[in-house]
């Protein structure tokens, strides 16, 4: 296949969808990749690039030369070139720049003016607006004339003299009218505008949340300066996602399957380091008691299960708390009944687990005492586990810091911290 | 607010999206919840209901006059109501039916023929379709005189003379060509059809890679029996991030905010349960080495780092490679290539961690061989800890089990299990 064969390949990608082709890219392995990329070079569209993860976006930008660029560019809507503007060095953004209409650079350099991850870096220029007065007629002989519609719109937005957005019909709406009908009479129930400087995050939840399609965007004097469509929101909501289950299972950095072993290495090393620290904070706690644990090895043995019981029941907790935050479930209003729900939850499993434990460690020892000491451990550490894990995201959610991020660690301290604790700390007292 | 004032709380939800007045309903205590609906009760609409979590639904729905019910349920789309009669008691699913339109009923029941969780059951029966040979003015005006179009549409359907959606069009581009164009000659490239059959996941993915934003689907024969539009296909892949994460994070059953304490306390007991099986199978491999504690205590302060660091390394290998499996990019053309890589950064991140770990072991208890002991057991178990990562996930998969769900616990037993061993196990080798 990669047999230096151009058009053969060109007939193998030319029925594939771009989302497919980069795909392609994505998973051949880099010296295949750079081959790949030399042979297709001109055949790489625009809707390609954008398909590709930003690691490896800016290697196959690299690749190809300033023509083949310019041309793929062309092609796309202001929100596109936007995103594949934001990673590149300096000079591969002046290439691309050099390549656009005077208006559609203006337009690109505008959304860039924006902060990263707002509406105004999400929003494409590409719309269609009728001033709030015209009917149903007006508006379809203004789109039949018009040369730059969008590729993609679902409503078009009723303005005021001002250019401010007043409303919205959908495209629906107006077919199925007559062409006198006024399209104020048409305007959609749920109508939302974001400014541009909106965050990215709320204008996905948003779309999710009202079932949006297609919104506009404003700017500072609330005049209508672009659009935001579902596929955008779409592509935020999924790399949210993405980002909080990495973060969640303790993969920092942005991760991806094409990352060299030295990158991704790094992206976890910090993590694992945070680790270290706890780990060793859980054994100074264990070394206090090493004297009770020469005089009986058998709390050796069982302090891990105490330990890791707690870290699975405080991660649970953690997890739906996490994610309860994320989707606006979990509020200041109904926190404190919340927490009294996990506490009570880890209260219940505490005492069923220390049960089944206790039983475990009677028979495998021999010694009731040290059964005794097992259940009342576990208890109390579960017991914590739920409460760090509820607390622990809110905590951290309060004072604005990501608590996908940093929950882990925390919790995970506190279940080892109070396991090996309360364990070695009730076997010290009772049983010797 | 809720002291009995009827007209005050109309008011109050009246401007509410139904989705913000689902949150509400979602966020208030029990009692709270069973007063509002009985206040609000004819103000409780399809959408309402719609946006309501399934456990609660059934609750809200019970609360509700058979009338309210009926009247709830006629404005809403054929999906909607697939949908809230999924979990729905044999009963009131009856009621619910009668109080349909006799189309609209069979619809509905022909919809509920298909298995759970597949295309058929996620489509609407309001579409709007048109022979293939028609032109834009045909199908603008055979909109205007249609009553009943679907809420919301993004494309008509072209259908051959057999009922087989063979392309599609959207509205801005009927909107914007003149009345004599051949409908033909604008249909979309991108066109997917979706066999009734085929499961929520693939349609979702479908969406989510090629940008869809409503795709026919059809039955046996290929004839056009719906439509899926993006918003279903947003609500699946929300779905199943939600349940990736809570999976990932040990929480079995579907889990929200407003289960019980006795509801969420089941629902995590199963994976309770499992890793209580997997600690006790670690303490058996302690206990092997329980004569090698008694004689040096200090290994039973490290062993719980070994374990630990093996843990989280394996927890992030496994997040990724979980992710990896859902969004596609892992498949089994590049399995070897990451399962190598991520072995490689296992590999190096545990000589990273070893030596740092050796080195706090040597200030700590100023024992040399202890410190290349723990070095080289973290070594090993980080090692390990990669491979059990990305193959565990892998296998599972191949054997058709959810790996979100399943990978944690085999993964945590394959760390804990090697970390000990080899901690353990070099130091009874090289220390005594």
């Amino acid at each position: 296949l990669e047999a230096e064969d151009r058009d053969q390949l060109f007939e193998l990608i030319e029925p594939l969808h771009p989302a497919d082709v980069a795909d392609l890219i994505e998973q051949i392995n880099p010296a295949e990749r750079r081959h790949f990329v030399e042979l297709a070079g001109e055949r790489i569209g625009g809707a390609i690039l954008s398909e590709l993860e930003e690691g490896l976006r800016e290697e196959v930008i690299g690749l190809l030369g300033p023509e083949v660029l310019a041309e793929a560019v062309r092609d796309l809507d202001s929100d596109d070139v936007v995103d594949l503007l934001e990673d590149l060095e300096e000079e591969q953004r002046r290439a691309i720049l050099g390549a656009l209409d005077a208006p559609e650079r203006l337009a690109v350099q505008k959304s860039l003016t924006y902060p990263e991850y707002s509406a105004g870096r999400l929003m494409q220029r590409e719309l269609v607006m009728a001033p709030e007065h015209w009917t149903v007629g007006q508006a379809i002989d203004h789109m039949r004339e018009r040369e730059d519609l969008p590729s993609q719109f679902y409503h078009v937005f009723l303005v005021d003299p001002k250019m401010r957005p007043v409303g919205n019909v959908t495209l629906g709406r107006i077919m199925s009218s007559r062409r006198s009908v006024a399209l104020k009479d048409l305007v959609e129930e749920v109508f939302r505008v974001f400014p541009a400087t909106d965050s990215e995050t709320d204008v996905a939840y948003a779309f999710n949340q009202y079932h949006l399609i297609s919104a506009p965007v404003v700017d500072e004097s609330e005049r209508l300066v672009g659009m935001i469509t579902i596929d955008d929101a779409m592509a935020v909501l999924d790399e949210e996602h993405e980002e909080d289950i990495l973060r969640l299972g303790g993969v920092v950095e942005e991760a991806s399957l094409s990352d060299t072993v030295l990158q991704a290495a790094r992206g976890r090393a910090t993590w694992l380091f945070v680790n270290l620290l706890t780990a060793i904070f859980a054994s100074i706690v264990i070394d206090l008691f090493a004297d009770t644990i020469d005089q009986m090895v058998a709390l050796a043995v069982l302090m891990p299960i105490v330990a890791s019981m707690g870290g699975n029941a405080g991660t649970q907790t953690m997890t739906v708390a996490v994610r309860s935050i994320a989707t606006r479930d979990l509020t200041a209003q109904n926190a404190l009944r919340v927490t009294g729900r996990e506490a009570a939850v880890g209260g219940l499993n505490g005492v069923l687990f220390g049960l089944v434990m206790a039983g475990v460690a009677a028979v495998w020892f021999g010694v009731p005492m040290l059964a005794a000491v097992i259940a009342v451990a576990m208890i109390l550490t579960q017991f914590a586990a739920a409460l760090g894990g509820i607390g622990i995201p809110i905590l951290l959610d309060r004072v604005g810091i990501d608590p996908a991020l940093a929950s882990g660690p925390f919790v995970t301290t506190v279940t080892d911290v109070v396991g090996f604790f309360t364990f070695l700390g009730l076997a010290s007292l009772v049983l010797l």
